[in-house]
């Protein structure tokens, strides 16, 4: 596991957390912009050879990630981008995750099952070592079902799953739970719903993911870990 | 005869099979974005050196591949990056082959028989090894007939045939024959009409489009080959 | 502190006036263009190794300063170049000072907190040393106020106001000291406030703003020191 | 004199007619995209180091060509590149050759004498050995006579005439006696007018137009040598 | 003084007129794209080390010159090439010399005193030696009293006026000498006046301005050196 973040963040903050390990999330934009004005283009910001240069200079670099907007029509650039990256990164020893969401004028639903494992399966043909996708979403469907043909169509690529929006600690541990143990993904990335707690239940909180993720923990006992009624440790 | 896949797909899978010789296709794209909202525009993602540093680290990589959009609004991007990926792919001593189809709000009809040889034309002007198009296709017309103007038009470059959409495997196997006897290309690029089928009946597939297309071999032989009557090995 | 100059004036006029140390802005653009005909778009001029020669020739240079659009359609192109020239600046011992303003099409207020606290999150995921943004503005709140926000998400980067529109010297040292004092701002950035004033005054305006950034001179002294009737040197 | 040829059809053809002199064309598009939908824009597909290349490996190449279409919304990219291609040409021996064509919305009238003059001065002042402009129009003039004031534009450049479409034998040689005797052209550049005859009566008309641009022979005699009736060799 | 000319004609006719110092223009366009079809982008043909090259086969090169179109809504691009010109140009011993127009769908009056004085202080900021400007125009204002604005604003940029469209030798003498004497330019870029005229009288004329610019002769001095009454050599 590591924590996702700007290469400026590494930089100002890496030295003084040096035992958390790092993902430098190269490309980035704000959500100003909406779709119907112009589809979304995230550029590259820093190149893998200046990530070693951070990693060589003693920040605990383990991965890099790139985000990909499927279906924009700008995705020629991410794409390429993206596979400029892969390839450096494996040279060099790093990891990397794609993010990869359907989006732009085309994209009528950004939560379909089939664009979802469409995501899944460009990273895969990109080479990525895993990818991020959002959990797709039918009516009447169940999406541990539905995602199963994204996690298929992956192959070799693990999938980890967008946390989402903030939603109750109990709900999400279910999900996760049922993405990990039904679905087949490979892990969860979670920001808000660690961000917006409190420092000890996010923590607990954190340590109840680890242990849904690293040895299937059933739900109700990883409950019990994020009320800090048990513990968990890797 | 080789496998077409990106690279990313080589690089996780190529080890695995070291026995399937490649053929990195260079770029890609998804059909979201249509015609109508924009004209198609496929990027290089990766370049020959990077690809015969896959091949140096033992990968079986015998050629590489590129789409060009002929009509589209950014034909002259992707030309460029043909001619590019032609002139340094020969130098390596890698194959090449174009994957040319009109297409984009000038082309009214993608099958049209004149295009298709321009196409092939322009194949044969940047230099390539192969060029690979779509079966041309005309109201009353024999598409083995009007496709011998592409072959024409492609001079010293093989022209190879795109599979196209599933179909009978009695029909395939004698629309190719027509395809390398009468018009004269040189092979076929199958992908759903493989990929769709059941593993035995796949190999099975294989065999008889292979028997047709290296020796010729009458339909009826060749559909004896896809049942499994009779078998083909080069 | 430092005088923030374009490349050619310091090149031209920095040999005269060897005791300035300057920040060289590295964008820049003119107003002409509205944000309705085309959203703002500054490119970078010379980069940082092209200032570093500058350095080395006998100019006295601290820092080089970029401004990005936030919200722009071309914000990606500005952010990436920010983040190109933070790496190399901070690789051959420069401070980075970018300015970002929330402007274009799909910017309603360019004055918002929580738009300028944006602004302050995104340069310190930028790894820059200091960010020069708006003063926030918000009918019936107190700016110095509803700016802490901003301070906050700026992390470890630090925040420097923009002078604004030229206004009432005394307005002026009030709104500084209250930036300062309450919201958190490590400094200020101005230029017609002082430009406009006849050079004795423009001086001793400065002395004035000096006392109140590096000591916390209370305003009224501050007054002072502005009309000439006591001195301040650092 | 050489054959204007695409670097693909140089290096899958050339070694096979070593004795033909070639002239590499670097750029080139198709018609598919109307100036209605899209000025246009032709991009550099070789650079000069890659076509000396080709040379050094054997081929017999004097001189690399390219199009610049003048008054097109591109013609920046298509100058720029065409400055640079002249710029290497000639420090590494090539000859260079522009295609000149006004074209694009804001061209009312592609055979304008005036802006065929302009695309003549266009050459001389980026430096080319040669241009190569279609003939000038207009109802009620003698094109030759139209055309001197291309010629006095071009300066040191060598003026060329596009062939044009088919026409009769002998109004073909008259009108390009007329370009190199009234007008002062130095040449012609011939396509269709010899590609869509028999190989014979084509030999024989490249002959008789050589003769005529070579030793001002006139038009009576040079039929005579399309005839076959008369032998013309340098 | 020099002569401007594209880097093409300084090749081919430059060795033929040794003591002739040049200027060599680094971008130009056509006036063919209005700017309501398309805001001006004139492009850089050549780069300052290739001019360097050209000066080092015996070329009498001084200068480089670069046009910006200021209100372009490509004037990023325009503004970041002068830079990097100025910047090489400078490092090799070349003076500079920035032609900037303001023109563009947003600038309502391209003579506008405050817009041209605009333009000479952006070539300040940019570093330039010199700058050509428009001549301001406006309504019951003398030119060279708003002019002094322009001059102000270029600061230790010397500022050199547009000789502007055919005018009576006298009146060109007369504004001249006020460009020069009231207003303070450094001096004048004339074309159109010189080359329109017979070769004797051209010759007359360019002393005439000479006088005028170097010593600050007299216009009825002037007039006279201008019909070859008197002489003029520096």
């Amino acid at each position: 596991s590591c924590l996702a973040v700007q290469a400026g963040l590494a930089a100002r903050y890496g030295s003084s957390y040096p035992d958390v390990p790092l993902l430098i999330k190269l490309n980035s934009k704000t959500h100003l912009v909406k779709t119907d004005q112009k589809d979304p283009l995230s550029r590259r910001m820093l190149n893998v050879d200046q990530v070693m240069d951070l990693k060589n200079n003693g920040l605990n670099i383990l991965a890099v990630g790139y985000t990909v907007y499927l279906g924009s029509e700008f995705e020629d650039t991410m794409m390429a981008e993206a596979s400029e990256i892969i390839f450096n990164a494996h040279r060099r020893g790093l990891l990397t995750v794609l993010w990869i969401y359907p989006r732009g004028k085309a994209v009528a639903d950004e939560k379909d099952a089939h664009l979802i494992a469409g995501a899944c399966g460009m990273a895969c043909t990109l080479g990525s070592d895993f990818v991020k996708v959002n959990y797709p979403k039918k009516e009447g469907a169940k999406s541990e079902k539905i995602f199963t043909e994204a996690i298929q169509a992956a192959g070799r690529t693990g999938v980890i799953c967008a946390g989402g929006s903030s939603t109750d600690p109990k709900d999400f541990l279910e999900r996760l739970s049922k993405q990990i143990t039904v679905a087949g993904a490979v892990g969860n990335a979670t920001g808000r719903n660690i961000h917006q707690k409190p420092l000890t239940e996010a923590i607990n909180f954190c340590k109840a993911i680890a242990s849904v993720t690293f040895i299937d923990t059933d739900v109700s006992t990883a409950v019990k870990i994020y009320n800090g009624e048990r513990d968990f440790n890797i």
